[in-house]
C-alpha cells in the first residue's frame, strides 16, 4: 500500500501510521516524494480508521511492485553526491579511468578530467574480472588513492563495491558506492548498501529487464537508503562489431516508471571508443541525467578497458557538446514537467 | 578492388578500365566519390597497367566486402528525394500514418504532418501484416491516395514495396521506395530495387548485423542504384514492456562503415507512444540524418500501430527540439568532419 | 470461427457451410481434422442457424489467430513428401550439400546420403547470399540436376524458392518447396507457395516468435495448401562460438500449439561441424518429427557452409543412434497421445 | 602454462614444479587428469630446466583462458556428491521443490522424488527475489529440514548459497553448493566455495557466454577445489511464450571445451510444466551427464516457481524414458570417446 501525504500533514499521522505498521509486524517506509511531501510504502495495508487521518493524500492498495521506486505519487528525485546534484537538471558527468593505477597517475587522471568538465570521479579499486588470473585491482590501496585524488581537485568519488563485507570500508572512502552489472542482483549485496545512506549507482544486469533492475532499486530503497542512481550501461546483443547494445529505450522508460535519476554509461554500453560521443550524446537526448565515461591521460596504457577508454581532450569536447544540447532543449523543464497522456512533454 | 579517381581523372581512364573488366566477363561500378571525384568497383582485379593511367588515385585490393557502401575512399553521401536532402546537413523529419487508410483521410494527414515541419510523407499501401486475416493495405489504390496527398501538399511520398513483380509499379507513384524489416534479406526484391533510380529507404532486419545491413545495401548499390538511405527500426529484445529495442549503437557504427545516410524510426523502434519524442532526439544525437515517425490526427481511429502513433502536435514539438539540438550540436559541421583517429569529432 | 465437423457429417452440411461463408463474401477453409473428421476454419462467424445441422461437433468462436495450424480440434498432420510420411511416428532424415554443384557431383552426394539412411534430398539451386558478389546457385540448371539424382536414387527431393514467380517452376522438379529463414515473413512469397498443393517446408525466421512463426504457416494453410511442415534452425544468439542458438524448446512448444509437423536443423542451428550430432538426437529427444542435415562427400570442398558440413559416415552414425533412440521412446505412441493435463505424454 | 604428468611421474617431479613456482610468487595448480596422471596449471611459465624432469608429459605454452577447466590434456571429470557419480556415465536426477517448505513437507517431497528416481535431492532455503517483499526462503531452518529430508532417504542433498559469509554454514548441511544463474560471475562468492572441498553447482548467467561461465568454474577450480559441475538452465531470449531458452548448443560445446560434467535443468529453462519433460530428454540427448527438475506433491501449492514444478508421477516418467533412452545411447561409451576430428562420436 502506497499513501501519500500532503504538504501539511501533521507529525502526528506520520506516526500513527508508522506505528500502526510495526504493531502487525510490518515495515512502513516513508520517502519525500519530491513535493514538499511524503510517500509512505506498507508491506500490506492498514486499517481503514487510519486513512482518515488529517494530511492523508492519495492512498493505492494497487501500485507497481517496486512500489518506492516507482513514479506513482512522486516527482523525480533528486540525489546528492557531494556537492554535485543528479537528478536535479543539469547534466552530470562522471569520468576517470577504469581502475585505479597509482597514486600519482590518479591525481594526474583527475585532473584531467576535471578540467574536461567532469563533475564526480570515478576509477575501480576492487575489479570483477572474468578471470581468475587477470589483474583485480588494489583494493584498499587504491580507495586511498581515490581519496588522495579528491583532497587534490575537490571531485566527489565513485568506485564500485563487489561484497557484503566490503560495503562499510569502501563506504569510508568513497562518496558514492556503484553496484556493477554483475552484482545487480546480488540481494545481499544491495541489502548491505541499503543499510548504509551513502549514495549508490545500480548499473543494470547485461539482460535485466527494466523491471527487474527497478526491483534491484527497490532493494535499497527498502533498506532505508533512498540514494539511488540507475545507470544504463548495455545489455547483451548479437552484433560482433561491439562489445555490448547500449539500450537508450530502457533510458526514458525507466524515468516514466520511477522517480529515481537516470546515468548513461556510453563507455561499457558500446565498448568501442570511436561511438562513445555520439552514444553520451544520444543517451543525454533520450533523458539521462548524466553519463559515465572512461577516460585516461594514455588509453592505450589503461591497465583495463582501452578499446573503449577516450583522453581527456574527447571529453571536453563531449562535455561542450552534452551543455550546448542541454541548453537548447532546456532538459531541466522537459523532465520536470508531468508525463501526462503518455508522452514526455519535450519543449 | 577499389579504384578511387582524382576529380581531374580523364574519361579514358574510366573507359579503359571498365571496358578491361567487361572484356573479362566482370562488372565495373562508376560511383560518385562525394568530393567530386569517383570510386569504381571492379568484382575482381584488372591488370597492373591499367593503374598506371592518369587520374587514378589510391587503389585497394584489399576492402569491406561491402566496396560500394563502404565509406572507404568515400565522403558521406546525399539522397535526393524530391527536392529533400537526406544527408546533406539538415535533419529530414519524414512522417505520416501506417498506412493509406482513404484519399481525403490521406491528404488531410499530409496537411498536418506538412504543418509539423515534415519533410516526406509516408503512408503504407502494401502492408506486410503477421496474419493473412488481418488488413493488408488498399494497394495501388492507395498508392493513388499517397500522390494525392503530394498533390496537395507538396510533400514527396515514401511507400513500402513488398514483392519485386510490383516494383515498377509502386515506383510510379512514390519517390522513395521503403523495403521493411522483414525483406531487407529479400534479394530478389533488393535486386528489383537497384535497377531503378528511385530512392531506397532500406529498413534493418529485426536481428541483421551492421554489416548484413550494409551487405543488403550492397544489393542495390549493385545493380546501378545509388541512392540508399539505410534505416534503423530496433531489434528483437527481451524486454517485455517495449515491442523492439532501438539500437543507436547501430547509427555511428554505420556512419563509420558506409558513406550511405542513416535515418532512425523511433516509432517501431520502440512501439510505445511515451517513448518515440525521447528516442528521436535520441536518434538525432547519435548522428542521424533524419528521422521517420507514425503520426496520426487521431491515432487511436488509426487502421494499424496505434499504440505506437503520435499526434500531429507532438510531432511538432519533436520537430522543434530537433531543430534546436541540431543548430546546438551544428550537426553538419560534425558529420562532414573526416572520421580520423577513430573518434566521430563533435564540436 | 471453428468448426468441427463429425467423422460422418453428411456433405451437405459442409456445403451449406461453404455456401453461406461464400454468399457474405467470406472464405471458409475446410482441412482434415487426422482423426477422420474435418474442421473447417471462417474469417467471420455464420449464422447460428447453421450450426444445428447434422454432423457438427464442437464450435469455438474464439481461436488461436492461426486458427488453420492451430491443434485445437485437430490431431497432429502427416505430410506426405513423394512416398514418404513425415509425422507418421518413425524420424524423417533429410541432408544433401548445400548447394547444387554438378550433375555427377550431385548424384554421388544423393546416392552417399541414402546409404547413411536419408529419407529425402535436400540441395539449393537458388541460395540466398548476404553478398551480391557470392556465388548464387546454379539455378534451374541446378534443379535439373536434383531431378536427375532423384531418378537414380528414388529420393524426393527439397529444394529452396525464393521469389513468388519462380514458385511454378520450382515446384515443376522438387517434391517439397524450402521457404527460408530469411522469409518466413515475405507473405507475397508464401501465398504463392499457398496456391500450389507441393509440400512446404517453412524455416523459422532469425528472430521470430514461436506464433509469428504459425502465422506464417497460416499464410500457406489460408491459400489452400494443407502441406506445411516446420523446421526450427536456429535463431540469433550472443554466444560467439556457435553461428546461431538452435532453439529446442520451439519444437515442443510448436507441437503443443500446432497440429503440423516439426523438424530440427542441427546443421544451421550450431554452424559447427561437432556440434551437429548431439544437437540432432537433442531435436529428436525433443519431439521432432525429422531432421535436416548438411552433408557432403567432401566437406571442405563444398561450395558453401563447409564449417557445419559432416560427412555420410557420420550422417549414418546419426541415423542409428536416431533409430535406436526411436525405438526406445517409442516416440510414436507418445506424439499421437493427447497432451491432456498440460504434460507431453512420456511413456 | 599447462604440464602433464606421465602416470608413472615421480612426486619429485610434482614437488619441483610446485616449488619452482612458489619460489617465484606463483601458483602451481596440480589437479588429476582423468586418466591416472596428472596435471599441473601455472600462472606463468617456469624454467626450461625443469621440463626435462622425468614424467613430464606434454607441455602447453599457450592454452585456454580457463587452463583448469580445459578439455585440454584431460579426460572427462567425475564428480561424486555423496555416493553419486556424476560424468561417470549414468544420468543422474536431482529432483525436489523449488524451496524447502517445512520438515515434514520436505521428507514427503524427498520419499517422492527418490520413489521417482531421483538420486539427489534439491530444495532452497536461501532463495534470491526478484522482490525484496517476497518470500526469501526459511534459511538455516531449512538446510536443517533438508538434512532430515537426506537423513530419512540417504539421498545428497543440493542446495543455493547466495553470499560468501554463508558458505561454511551451508556446507555443514549440503553434499553440494548451487551457485545460481544470478550469481554466476559473483566472484567473491565463487572464491568462497573454492576454499571449500564441497561439490559445486554451478548454474550459466542469463546471458553468459560458455566462455564466461568455463572462467568462472576456473574461479572455483583455482581455488583448489576440483569438483564442478556445470548446470545449464536457459538463457535470456525472446519469445514471450517460455520464461527462459534452453541452450542446448551449450551442452557439446561445454563438453567439447571443457572436462567437467554438464547437467540440463529443463525446469527453468523453459518456465513451463508442460515443456520439462520433452527438453529433459532433450537435454540428455544432447550429452548432459544429468538432469535438475522442480518437483513437487502438489505442484499448485509449491511455494514458488509453480508454473514449471511437475508432479512425481511426471518426474518417475521422465526418469524411465531417460534411462530407455542412454541404454539405447550407450551414452557412456560416447562420451569417453575422444572428440577426435571435430565430432562428437555416436554409436
Amino acid at each position: 500500500m502506497l499513501i501519500s501525504l500532503t504538504v501539511d500533514a501533521p507529525r502526528a499521522t506520520v506516526d500513527a501510521i508508522v506505528d500502526a505498521a510495526r504493531a502487525t509486524g510490518r515495515q512502513a517506509r516513508v520517502m519525500p516524494d519530491g513535493r514538499g511531501g511524503q510517500v509512505i510504502g506498507l508491506d500490506a495495508p492498514i486499517g481503514a480508521d487510519l486513512l482518515g487521518l488529517p494530511g492523508i493524500g492519495a492512498v493505492s492498495e494497487s501500485h507497481k511492485p517496486y512500489m518506492l521506486a516507482s513514479r506513482e505519487h512522486r516527482a523525480p528525485s533528486v540525489v546528492r553526491v557531494g556537492g554535485v546534484e543528479i537528478g536535479g537538471g543539469r547534466p552530470v558527468l562522471m569520468a576517470g579511468p577504469c581502475v585505479v593505477e597509482g597514486r600519482r597517475e590518479m591525481i594526474e587522471a583527475a585532473e584531467a578530467v576535471k578540467a574536461a568538465g567532469a563533475d564526480i570521479l570515478r576509477g575501480g579499486a576492487f575489479k570483477p574480472r572474468s578471470s581468475p588470473y587477470a589483474f583485480q585491482g588494489f583494493g584498499e590501496e587504491g580507495l586511498k588513492h581515490l581519496a588522495a585524488a579528491r583532497a587534490v581537485t575537490g571531485l566527489p568519488v565513485v568506485t564500485e563495491v563487489l561484497e557484503p563485507d566490503q560495503v562499510e570500508m569502501v563506504a569510508e572512502y568513497a562518496d558514492m558506492l556503484q553496484i556493477g552489472a554483475r552484482n545487480m542482483a546480488n540481494f545481499p549485496l544491495l541489502r548491505r548498501v541499503g543499510a548504509t545512506d551513502t549514495p549508490v549507482l545500480l548499473k543494470r544486469g547485461f539482460s535485466a529487464t527494466v523491471e527487474e533492475w527497478l526491483m534491484s532499486a527497490e532493494y535499497v530503497l527498502a533498506g532505508g537508503n533512498p540514494n539511488v542512481v540507475l545507470c544504463e550501461r548495455g545489455v547483451r546483443g548479437f552484433d560482433p562489431l561491439v562489445r555490448f547494445s547500449l539500450d537508450l529505450n530502457a533510458v526514458p522508460l525507466a524515468k516514466e516508471l520511477s522517480h529515481l535519476p537516470v546515468i548513461v554509461d556510453p563507455s561499457h554500453g558500446t565498448g568501442k571508443r570511436s561511438l562513445v560521443p555520439r552514444m553520451a550524446l544520444a543517451g543525454i537526448a533520450a533523458g539521462a541525467d548524466g553519463l559515465i565515461i572512461e577516460a585516461h591521460p594514455d588509453p592505450e596504457r589503461s591497465l583495463c578497458d582501452a578499446a573503449q577508454t577516450i583522453v581527456p581532450a574527447e571529453l571536453a569536447r563531449i562535455h561542450r557538446s552534452v551543455m550546448a544540447m542541454h541548453e537548447a532543449l532546456d532538459i531541466t523543464r522537459e523532465d520536470r514537467s508531468p508525463v501526462g497522456t503518455g508522452a514526455l512533454a519535450l519543449t
